[in-house]
């Protein structure tokens, strides 16, 4: 798993590089302006990329998301009218049946459909008018990282053509983002040393970094099987909130950008009224202070990058909490590393 | 609190009589047909009443639904192409910022717009063509109750108007179907006593009852202060499963319907393989056999309907256990009736 977490800089640049014209001939075939709306279809780590698009396809390429119910085109067999629909899939392996069935069901209904996977002769590649590799080569560790990342880096290729034709000098720094963040490992290790209690605890963040919380959630869940849940900041405050006593452990990817105000308000009131221990990771001071620990972001991480070097850090955080509570970080207990649902 | 679940049939009854001139004329207004999809606004408890639409609308009315993103509206102001879109709002108050900026999105594009509510007079109402009653009567307790059924019992007589021009039997059924669930109340009540030490737990669901995963657990951490997480089974076995370990506890919305097996089989995993402390509700006895606890539901409740007795049975032992930790049901720390979020 660490292995693959320092491989992500590398994956990166091969990705940018060699699935520039892929993505670029797959945004003329497919414009948004074509749409109604993208319908994903994904499941776990995917799921949460799946997030990502949800944020950056609308504010970037004006295209609403909708986040598929697979069980409604396998056990209910009740599909809804995909009218207007692009049908993507999101799956490193590309075989859960569910998501299959998704893009089986777009193709009956004469929609185009588009398959964003590790394995380009998966079931679902084979459902798929269009595919884009995400080139992240072959994952070992059960818990995904740098495939995790690599559709990231996916879903904003597109966005970047659909936006402009070309790939912007915000996502070609994406490579040096992550090779900066990874450069701070040793002080993550040392934090993650005052979590080994861990049992339980919140995740926020919002807007492109609720994919984020989601993620930074799930691999906390497998890796040191505590009890994370993500939320949005505003979610949160919707009757999550009531759970925080003092010494309640509170994750944050904080930002800079239009969230970072409300997430920084949160951040003090929870640190500093609540007693909560809280962990940010931002390029903004006030948030590092403000927090009880904090990993600190280059600062010039644009927001929508953001969610690429945060997850990266999120990762040896979790990597190393789950080294110092003597758990198998490779094999997490009841997972395989293909999970098929129906 | 315990007033409020407790007059659930009775809010049924009303709405379903006061409320079916004005739910017909707004299905007939509104066609699923003429849209490509119903874009829905909502936070906290409404939310969970969207993830019911999602499933009902879709299966029912062929109309697909996705959840907005309120922040691309308000604090990022990029909202994305509406084109195509019924915009639905809901919320028991109609007063968060946020949801009111979806809407009015929604009208500047020259979308027709819905308001699902219980104060008519509210800025989100204002902001809508047609407005949903539901009927609720004032709310006190500050965890929403009869507000949510009441919302979930107004999705459902739309797409029963959508779907047949009229209320089905089985939705004429829900009122009585509420009143058979409240009469377990004693033994719910004894049930919540062996869950006195509860801290965290995972609350399954799926298809029609993902809202009920979603909203049991916002019950049980805005009432009882336990970090519970919902989530879809098929979401569960891709990673969050590794968390469960003797004594979990584990909390199942298990209807009889298409899903009903693959519950099972999880319910049986857990509790006999992982030793789980699981708690079924559910009208099949092999699912209240093999979890350790079980409310019996009306062995006659249709699976759609199921998601209202099922969160009634949800609330009570909510209801119950935060008394049995003498804590205080109707003001929940940190939480006020009306949050407003931009």
């Amino acid at each position: 798993m660490l292995d693959e977490i320092r491989e992500q800089p590398s994956v990166f640049t091969t990705a940018l590089t060699e699935n520039a014209e892929a993505a670029r001939s797959i945004a003329g075939a497919l414009r948004p302006g074509d749409f109604g709306y993208a319908l994903i279809a994904a499941r776990g780590t995917s799921d949460n990329a799946a997030r990502y698009a949800k944020y950056l396809w609308a504010s970037h390429n004006g295209l609403t998301v909708a986040l598929a119910a697979p069980s409604l085109f396998t056990s209910y067999q009740s599909p809804p009218s995909l009218n207007g629909a692009l049908v993507v899939g999101i799956s490193q392996s590309g075989e859960s049946p569910d998501l299959v069935a998704v893009l089986a069901e777009g193709r009956r209904q004469g929609r185009p459909t588009l398959a964003i996977t590790n394995e380009v002769d998966s079931p679902l590649a084979a459902q798929a008018d269009f595919v884009l590799n995400i080139r992240a080569g072959e994952e070992n560790a059960v818990a995904a990282t740098k495939t995790y990342s690599a559709q990231l880096l996916a879903v904003a290729m597109l966005s970047d053509f659909w936006q402009r034709g070309a790939i912007s000098d915000e996502l070609a720094s994406a490579p040096s983002l992550m090779s900066d963040v990874l450069k701070t490992e040793s002080l993550i290790a040392d934090i993650a040393k005052d979590f080994a209690d861990l049992r339980s605890c919140a995740v926020l963040g919002r807007g492109f970094n609720h994919s984020t919380a989601f993620e930074w959630a799930l691999k906390l869940q497998e890796v040191t099987y505590a009890l994370a849940h993500p939320y949005s900041t505003a979610d949160f405050r919707h009757g999550p909130i009531a759970v925080v006593e003092p010494g309640f452990s509170l994750m944050a990817a904080a930002p800079d950008g239009p969230l970072f105000g409300d997430m920084l308000a949160l951040l003090e009131d929870v640190s500093k009224q609540r007693h909560a221990r809280t962990l940010a990771i931002s390029n903004r001071g006030e948030a590092l202070e403000a927090a009880r620990y904090g990993i600190p972001l280059p600062a010039a991480t644009p927001e929508w990058i953001s969610p690429m070097p945060i997850i990266a850090a999120a990762q040896l955080f979790t990597y190393h909490l789950g080294t110092i509570k003597g758990l198998d970080t490779e094999n997490p207990r009841g997972l395989s590393k293909v999970t098929k649902t129906t």
